[in-house]
Order: structure tokens, then sequence, then C-alpha cells
């Protein structure tokens, strides 16, 4: 079994929802603490778009898929903006000497009615074995249907995971679970999920909130790879392998 | 026929070689202005590293092969380098109203002993269809054998130019054309290369100057796509389809 990690941060984390754009220093720097501190091999980060992307997507009308010519500034203004953010996760990374390199989606991936068709991974195996840490991030993508679509970190990890032959995958968010009646749900299975009532969310986000991010995470559980959901202050517990306090997401309760 | 047009141009056009990643603005701002003017569809740029991104390669040996886990910070720091070049070939690029997007070969290629076996080209292809200018430029890439490699700007050409179906592909550096006792040479092809005295760069560059770049053509060529060697400041002329005054790199004289 492989000991690789997949950590997915929410774009809520990192960034203000309710300004253009607003990344959070300070957040970055704590994550990038703890993922320093863990010293981990075979770790593969992604993140969220947050404010930064979304509403450029929707201006753009990028989430609604059917870019055409016109578009075309769309994608890459909706682009730079993903692109800038990433770039601040990276460079936090390394501050605390973590060897983070940034993967834009854009530039390696390939989809098909809003779902991703082809993503280029061998590179990223070859970065693992010389100790480095990839990190992607939602993004537009080239669509050979729509033209162009947006891509949520929530996709990429489902996608990615398993090629990647990941053994764990975390989520940190900004809440400490999947909540039902304000408790956290210790187990969200396939059978289990039709019973909740999970909330959607109130910022501006075109890939589905909460809702999207367990259908995503649901399927990767059928897919064979479990993940975990549980609050950023947690990522140090998540990375060693202690109890995060979580929502967990398996195939089977 | 396509109508497709790939434009390399060189790094030494646009950075100061004798520095240390010095970009010349005025030169890429006058590249801009005559890619913009021709009002160019199914174009693609492509652009060597020059001084961003050699001194780190040779630093690192990343062009000798044989990354390990130590090169890691060598990985990551010769492509800050070169993506910031990119950057400013974009930006200059938006500038003038060209719809160009920047590409990472290190996001998206993959290697074995420092030649390229992988590009995915399909979101290429969608780019061009929704009036995008991709601009790819050489960069280190993670190599299967090696671990990383350089890829040159001319490496990029040779491979990717058939992928694209690209119907005629132009090299603008700092000199007229390929240069044989001080004068332009009209024609090389694979049996009149070797009667020529053809000198190597005297700046910093890991990827073999001249003769490198002529080997690279001489093989797009017998793929069966023809280039033109020129002078940058022929750069209408040649997204035009007018006579460079440059050299024609042919299968046959």
């Amino acid at each position: 079994m492989s000991d690789r990690v997949m950590l997915k941060i929410g774009g809520s984390v990192i960034t203000d929802k309710s300004g253009d754009c607003v990344i959070n220093p300070g957040q970055l720097a704590s994550i990038a603490t703890a993922v320093a501190g863990c010293r981990m091999t075979g770790l593969v980060i992604v993140h969220g778009a947050g404010s930064c992307g979304h509403p450029e997507a929707k201006r753009y009308r990028l989430d609604r898929g059917g870019a055409t010519a016109g578009h075309a500034e769309g994608i890459a203004v909706t682009h730079h903006a993903v692109a800038g953010l990433n770039a601040a996760v990276v460079a936090a990374l390394r501050d605390q000497g973590v060897e983070a390199v940034g993967i834009h989606p854009l530039h390696v991936a390939f989809a098909d009615g809003g779902r991703l068709v082809a993503f280029e991974y061998r590179h990223l195996e070859q970065m693992l074995l010389l100790g480095l840490v990839p990190v992607i991030h939602g993004d537009v993508v080239m669509d050979c249907t729509r033209g162009a679509c947006i891509v949520s970190g929530d996709q990429l990890v489902r996608y990615l995971a398993p090629l990647l032959a990941m053994s764990r995958v975390g989520i940190a968010t900004d809440v400490p679970g999947v909540l039902d009646g304000g408790a956290v749900v210790p187990v969200i299975t396939p059978a289990s999920v039709r019973r909740l009532q999970i909330g959607i969310s109130s910022h501006t986000d075109v890939t589905g909130g909460m809702k999207g991010k367990i259908n995503e995470l649901l399927d990767l559980a059928r897919a064979g790879v479990g993940s975990e959901i549980f609050h950023v202050s947690r990522i140090s517990d998540f990375l060693s392998g202690r109890d995060c306090g979580g929502t967990k997401v398996s195939a089977k309760g």
C-alpha cells in the first residue's frame, strides 16, 4: 500500500468569499507551517479557487458552458485570477521549506461536458519521487464540447487521487465536517447520504458547494479511495494519521 | 491544408544574455505590436528562455541530467525564472490585444533521456478554435530516466508543430538567418548542412545554440514541416507570408 496523501484545501479557507479575490495570508502561513511540520513525502496538495476566479467565471458565464470565440477573454482572465492564488499558496509553502511546485490544470487537462477526461500524471509521479509537492487548483479547463469549463478542486481530487494511487485523502474546510442539525456526521456512505439535509453554501460558488463536494467524494469512495472532511485547524492531525474529528466518506458504513 | 502558423522567438532576442534574467521590454513590445498587427488566427507562439533559466539550469546541473532528490530546489527555481519570462511575454501580447495564454511545459509534458515523449495538445487545439494564442516556452520538464531535464524552445517546436498540423514555422532570432562566411544561407537541407561552418554561440546556452536549433529543424523538415530562420524585425513579413530574407530549412533542396 502506498503512503501517499492528498490534501485538499477549500477555497473558502484561504480566501475571503465576501470580497473579490481577497487572499488570507495568515491562514496560508498557518497551513504552510502545519504542512512543513509533518515533513511528508508523497504529498499532493489541491486547493479551491475561493473568491479568486468564481466571480470571473460567473461574469463570463464559464460556469454555464458554451464558451465560444467571444469567451476567449474570460478564459484568460479567470485563469489569471486562480493562478495568482496558486502562486500565493506555493510561495507560502516554500517560505516554510516545503518544495512546492504549482500545477495549472488549464495547461495540462482536457474536459468533455464539464468533466475531466485527460490529465497527464506521469510528471506528477516523478515529482513525488524527487520530493516535490505538486500544488494543483480549481481552474478553467478547455472542454471539447463546451469550449471551456470550470473544474473544481473537488473534481480534481476525484480524478487524480486514484490515478496517483493515494492511500488517504483529506479535505480541509472552514467547518469541522459535514453538519446535520448542528452536529458533525461521523460517516457518510452512498446509502446514508440520502437521509442528510445538506445546506447549500450562501457564497458565490460555481462548483456546487458542500453537496457537490460530497458527490465527488462518494464517487471517489466507490472507486476505492476513502476521504475525510475536517476543519482546517486539524491539518497536522490528518497528515500525522491522528483523528481529525471530521466526517469520513466511504463506500461502506 | 491548415493555415496554422507557429512562431518561435529566440530567448536571446527577448532577454539580455550577458545578465541574469534581464528581460528586454522594448523588444517584447515591438514583437507584440507586430503579432497584433497581423490579426492571425491559428497562431502558436514558442519562446526560448534566454538568460532566464539557463544560469539556474547550469547552477543546479539540470543540463547534465541526473536530477535527484537534492535537485528538487533547482527544478522549482529554474521553472520560476522561465515562467516569469513567459508571464512578461504574455502580458506584452495582451497589452496589444492578442488573446495570449501562457502554457508551462513543466505542467503538461513528460520526457525520457532529455527528449519529450508526451505533451497533451488537445487543449491547445481547442484554444486555437476559440481564438486564443498559446504561448509555450523552454522549460524544465520531468524526465523518467534523468529525473528532470531542460527542454528548449526548439525541441518544443520540433515536437508540437507536426502534432498541431502547423503549415508554417518561423524562427525569429537576433541574426538575419544562418550565416556562413558572413552571408545568409538561403536554404539548408539534410544534404547541404554538412558543408556549413556553423559557429557555436558564445552565450550561456544549455540547449545547443544554432547547431542544436538546425538539427531540430532538419528533423522537423524530415517529419514534413518546413521552417524559416529570420531576423526578429521580419516577424510581420513572416506572419503575412512575405519573404523574410532568412534561411529556409527543408527536407529537399
